[in-house]
């Protein structure tokens, strides 16, 4: 056996054990009793340190050096990088800190669900404090030792390449000219026709099956499940995406559905040949978000979706609808009610346009905490001045709804939020792109998307980890990330310009 | 830290990944998408790769010998003992052979379920051949340390202290009186009033879980769920039973839930100082399998117990039911139809009186396996022979429903069966004795279930594995395991003697 192949089955065993740790995550937040949470929590911790063993193997150096002497192609010489990372980075964190973080982390996530049920931030700062202070412990030591700064250490673990700089540089068009763009829009849009009614789960869960698999996921190697939070877990051959209904309202069920199906899709489309080696995973969260916020933003909240599926959504729940207004049904209502501006306190709940002011804020206060000018305790008073700044909104005595909404943080994703907007930007990137080349609008129309997921697969899914972002978006659409894509594109939805 | 917490600790870490392992398997039967399988066998195999490389680390021997010179409770002392016996079993048996068997039964099993629907034993042959000769090949290396033989180390393995001898001994009554029974019981039973009805899923499930909490599990550390064949899963804090439902027929997925609910009740109830210790699991199968057919056979199955329930049945299906005979919703009727007995192919579907038969017969051709008499090629030919004597019934052509109805050969399960008789015997001798201390029948027909369950947890679960399965029936009923009393229930249910 070569080395490279010894460090590839070394890489298959790490992800075998990624395995059981996605889905006991899946399980946990699907259909865990209550109860069982103490045994997973501690099942969880010994699994993720058990992969970092794997990963720091005194092995790994020796299987890595040889290997680079070996003849390899580019995929091997990416993944060498890859392990190497990985191993400079975990190997200075002590075992110790591992182990307390991956219990505070669990331990808070859960005491977050209860604290925030009660609107009770106080009782959650001891822990959040925890898990704040083990996580900037963690990346303090790496950033020691890589010359760089806990936060951008963090950014960089969920999308290699990420920086405050580029962060910075990216947003900062947005951060200027969103607030402006938001009141335009809201003044600007028309009134839609309510499209309330009594639609039950059931139909909600068969329609939202339909759509996954039009949109080309394959249920062979899918599930489709309830969870508090809508996500997107498991492995490439057996993806678990959520969602969660309201008997009211079909239409965040069906959204969430089809934007967890871009993650899944992208997971499915992976390449096969390197499915056990980090480089066949994916380039990073924000590309990951890149996939999914195409399919809900530059897919299915467009004109073009809604003049083909309006007549799918009538027909499935017309019956179950309070209002006999036909005209609701109309691809023009539907598609307003999917594009409505408002100014709002849940992230989650954002529309398009506001979203990106709500990760802003939350990229703000996580720079702050990290270089210390703030505390956890002070996460209450700073959120609600950022939310008047950016959206006009107070949460004072509202941390529910305010700085308690995100469970990122309890569970210790502090940097996670920028990928959200880098997401979208490279959504609306691509999108721009495509439409030179494809007859994007009409493909749309004629619900036909096989030409662009071929390419999206061609472009973006089948190269794996192969590229980093700036890379990968350079390779597939001539430049590398820029911010500009997504502000024409939000300036063309929703203020016509 | 002393020796004996060292090794607690470490005991530990093996539970974490046990966890992980069981709930990668209960989701493998009731969740996972088909095009899952290949990932989940990688995975579940790399857990038994590292279970038995703690169980068999080099840590062990040493803290063991050095705990052996503290001051110990009779728990601890059990417990190095069982870990003792299970290093001194593992360690000899070579890593390789280790995860080949666990790949090959992995691997079986999926097989099973396709050629199981062509009823093409042929096609599974060398798959099955492949699991026997390598499980076989185990417990050979086993035997030869300890001086037994194979299939005594497997019959071991599921109950400890359980041998050829041991088994025939018990057996021997049964296979002789119960030919004669069946008959006599068949020629004397009533004939029962038809409850065919359409009942729809969702009540069923309902009521089932009534009746879990009725008997007393608690939802907060247990789910319910549907899989192919009815089985209970997870750990002692978060037990996973599952049951399968039939729109025309709600006896059978009621009484598959009272089945694993006694298997989920000792679980629950296993002694909480003790839980991530071996000495904190359950005794041993047949001992579990004595629980779960205490409830079904002992409560469920019994006149009083619809004397109390069949007006719940009543109020509950009625309205469902194709008859409107309110006679068919008599205790004695419902009773009637949970006692029949009927000579069938299908060992899951069999009455509690032909069950042994099923039992038996398997043992018999286990035997003849491993003494080498017969190959797996001949499993079709001698099963026919033995289900024609034994209960007249031919099997030829229908290897489906014949010695491929199980899943216990293809998931290397050889040494398993017994336990199932076993276990009706120690229900039976449980109940026995539970009649000179209870007012048994009296609790029974009130519903009232509480002070049968206290006195199983008080004299069963509570124990853990301190005793083995004679010891525990001695402080419990007075006496070690015995057919006997099995024999006294059958012929006082089934031919009123």
């Amino acid at each position: 056996m070569s080395k490279y192949e010894s460090l590839k089955s070394h890489c298959k065993k790490i992800k075998n054990l990624e395995h059981a740790k996605n889905m006991l995550y899946w399980d946990g937040a699907v259909f865990m009793p209550k109860g069982g949470q103490e045994a997973r929590t501690d099942a969880l911790s010994e699994l993720e340190c058990l992969i970092k063993d794997y990963k720091t193997s005194p092995d790994i150096i020796s299987f890595i050096e040889d290997a680079k002497k070996e003849k390899l192609n580019e995929w091997q010489v990416k993944n060498l990088k890859i392990v190497e990372k990985e191993y400079t980075r975990q190997i200075v964190i002590p075992n110790k800190l591992t182990k307390e973080l991956s219990r505070a982390t669990s331990t808070c996530e859960f005491k977050w669900q209860e604290y925030r049920k009660e609107n009770n931030f106080k009782a959650l700062i001891p822990y959040l404090q925890k898990v704040f202070e083990l996580s900037k412990e963690e990346a303090q030591i790496i950033s020691d030792e890589e010359k760089s700064n806990p936060y951008d250490v963090l950014l960089d673990k969920f999308q290699p390449g990420n920086s405050q700089k580029r962060i910075d540089e990216l947003f900062k068009p947005l951060k200027k000219e969103l607030p402006n763009l938001i009141n335009i829009a809201i003044e600007k849009q028309k009134e839609t026709k309510p499209l309330d009614g009594d639609y039950p789960i059931e139909i909600q869960k068969t329609f939202g099956e339909e759509i996954i698999q039009n949109l080309g996921l394959d249920f062979n190697h899918a599930r489709l499940d309830v969870s508090h939070h809508p996500f997107c877990g498991g492995v490439p051959t057996d993806v678990r995406i959520t969602t969660r209904y309201k008997d009211g309202d079909f239409t965040q069920a069906f959204m969430g559905i089809v934007h967890e199906t871009g993650h899944a899709c992208y997971e499915q489309n992976l390449p096969a040949d390197y499915l056990y080696e980090p480089v066949g995973s994916a380039s990073g969260i924000a590309v990951h978000e890149g996939q999914s916020l195409f399919f809900e933003m530059q897919i299915a909240r467009s004109l073009e979706f809604w003049k083909f599926y309006s007549s799918k959504v009538h027909d499935t729940f017309f019956k179950y609808a309070k209002t006999f207004d036909l005209l609701a049904w109309s691809p023009e209502n539907i598609y307003r009610h999917f594009i409505k501006v408002e100014k709002s306190k849940i992230r989650v709940e954002a529309d398009e346009l506001t979203y990106p002011l709500h990760v802003i804020m939350r990229y703000e206060i996580e720079k702050e905490l990290f270089s210390g000018n703030i505390n956890i305790s002070d996460l209450p008073n700073i959120w609600n001045e950022k939310m008047l700044e950016y959206l006009g909104i107070s949460t004072l005595g509202d941390d529910k709804d305010g700085c308690m909404q995100d469970v990122h943080w309890p569970g210790g994703g502090f940097g996670y939020f920028p990928v959200y907007t880098q997401g979208a930007m490279i959504a609306a990137q691509v999108k721009n792109k495509m439409k030179e080349e494809l007859n994007f609008d009409q493909e749309i129309r004629n619900g036909n998307f096989l030409s662009i997921k071929n390419w999206l697969k061609k472009n973006i899914w089948s190269k794996g980890a192969l590229y980093d972002m700036d890379e990968l978006l350079k390779n597939a659409t001539g430049e590398k990330l820029s911010g500009q894509y997504l502000l024409k594109h939000l300036k063309e939805r929703y203020v016509g310009i």
